[in-house]
């Protein structure tokens, strides 16, 4: 067990009780296996490991297990979640991946509770799901621009808790990460958008907004994970001024997470040497 | 416009009136760029420009454009939907895809029409959606096994064609593959998944069963791919006995399907130099 003591989980874990962000260095690397290029070629290394980790899990599912992944995604605009999406899912067979991109919440989904469209999202038995943003837009963006009154927001970070308590017990293992970019950083990527005509579609006037209200969407960042960081559905603040880190250390926490389960290839529900008799003695 | 000459979708485009599959041979390699080595090189630069093209379409489909690719897989058991998604998902951003497996249907879907779970899981704009079985099911082991009446599959036909006129109407642009694999090919790929203990929870012994109505199945094949074969949505029959042949095939014809689309990076909506300023004359 001389692995989990070392676990990235254990060093990107948000800490119990107060959680302050100013405190986490954005360009730190926590336990990067080295420099750029060692830490990119041990992601292959991990992706490889995943990548046959989610085949068992994946197994295991089509066999009548229930257990799954969920892979939770938060982070200011250009923070890298679509980065980390690319980086990661794509090491693994995209059969076994379910992507959810939430957006502002439609006429229908604003019909229902802020929880509806994401139990229809949660991850079927075997896979991994990745939510690119998720239910904590409505305790972010929701009390950053008060969405909600303050009664209504209080109370969904119960709600939250509860929802993920029963994913838990269901069957999902939650990995929860919040993709920690700088006010600075953030400013270079958006120029940088703006600069590649490949890239402007990207781009959203919107984002300039938002920027000025940076330090109080930290501050509702720093609640919810107060809020909702329980010691079965913890929250990870992964720097994330380096893509290469950022990339490496989220797809490691889904890895330590997944190893845990130890999924296992199902044996045979068949007699093995019967079927394969059936086959060899067929008529043609 | 030279390459639409060569085009492998002229190749391997089932033919207007009768569909012989037994004219098709599953280990041929027809346009393939060479040997196995040379045809994996050449799959990995054609995933690269597949990749390019999807983050173009998905651009296009972020800023307001509608169109979207399905890639509609079917086949017997074992000729490879799922390494074809593997290999042909696997190379572009994982979230530009979606992929839907359709298994046995559901108590809920069966209270619908057959298309009504299909039309639920039609791609969005701007993304490739990958149908691992489809709505052809219900005339396929619909028909050999007489799970509706000969009326009801006849219509079938009818309301597919209407249905995918319709998709392509609303910017669909829908490819068609049948893996081809033969028999005997299968059989050697059933006692493989036997005989390792890593893959013995992909085999079911009522595949066995499904291969004594294997001539059955041919014709299903053959008729579906003559009824619903049409100029704007047509049918390709790629022989799959040779996994590298199939998975270049697929890609390669969803590659010249996306290539035509001729997708873009949309213009900025906004004026770039006055957000670059908003940008660089910020407070901080």
């Amino acid at each position: 067990m001389a692995k989990s003591t070392t676990s990235l989980r254990e060093v990107l874990r948000a800490p119990a009780g107060e959680v302050s962000l100013a405190d986490v260095d954005p360009r730190s690397t926590p336990s990067a296996p080295g420099d750029k290029d060692a830490t990119k070629l041990q992601m292959t290394a991990d992706g490889a490991e995943l990548s046959t980790l989610q085949e068992k899990l994946y197994a295991e599912g089509i066999s009548g297990g229930d257990r799954r992944v969920l892979l939770v995604l938060q982070g200011m605009d250009t923070s890298g979640k679509g980065g980390v999406i690319k980086a990661v899912a794509g090491a693994v067979n995209p059969q076994g991946v379910t992507i959810t991109s939430f957006k502002k919440p439609s006429p229908e989904e604003l019909r229902h509770g802020f929880l509806w469209r994401v139990r229809r999202a949660v991850p079927g038995a075997g896979m991994i799901g990745v939510f690119d943003r998720s239910h904590y837009e409505d305790v972010l963006i929701g009390r950053v621009r008060e969405l909600a009154t303050p009664a209504v927001i209080e109370r969904r970070y119960k709600e939250i808790v509860r929802f993920e308590d029963q994913l838990a017990a269901a069957g999902v293992t939650i990995v929860k990460c919040m993709l920690h970019v700088s006010r600075w950083e953030q400013k270079q990527r958006l120029l940088a958008r703006l600069d590649d005509s490949t890239k402007r579609w990207k781009f959203n006037p919107g984002d300039v907004d938002e920027r000025a209200l940076w330090d109080d969407y930290q501050r509702a960042y720093e609640i919810a994970i107060e809020r909702t960081s329980t010691q079965a559905n913890p929250w990870y603040v992964v720097p994330a001024d380096r893509k290469w880190y950022r990339n490496w250390a989220v797809g490691r926490l889904l890895q330590e997470a997944v190893t845990d389960l130890a999924p296992r290839f199902p044996a045979a529900d068949y007699d093995v040497a019967a079927q394969r008799d059936r086959l060899i003695d067929e008529a043609d």
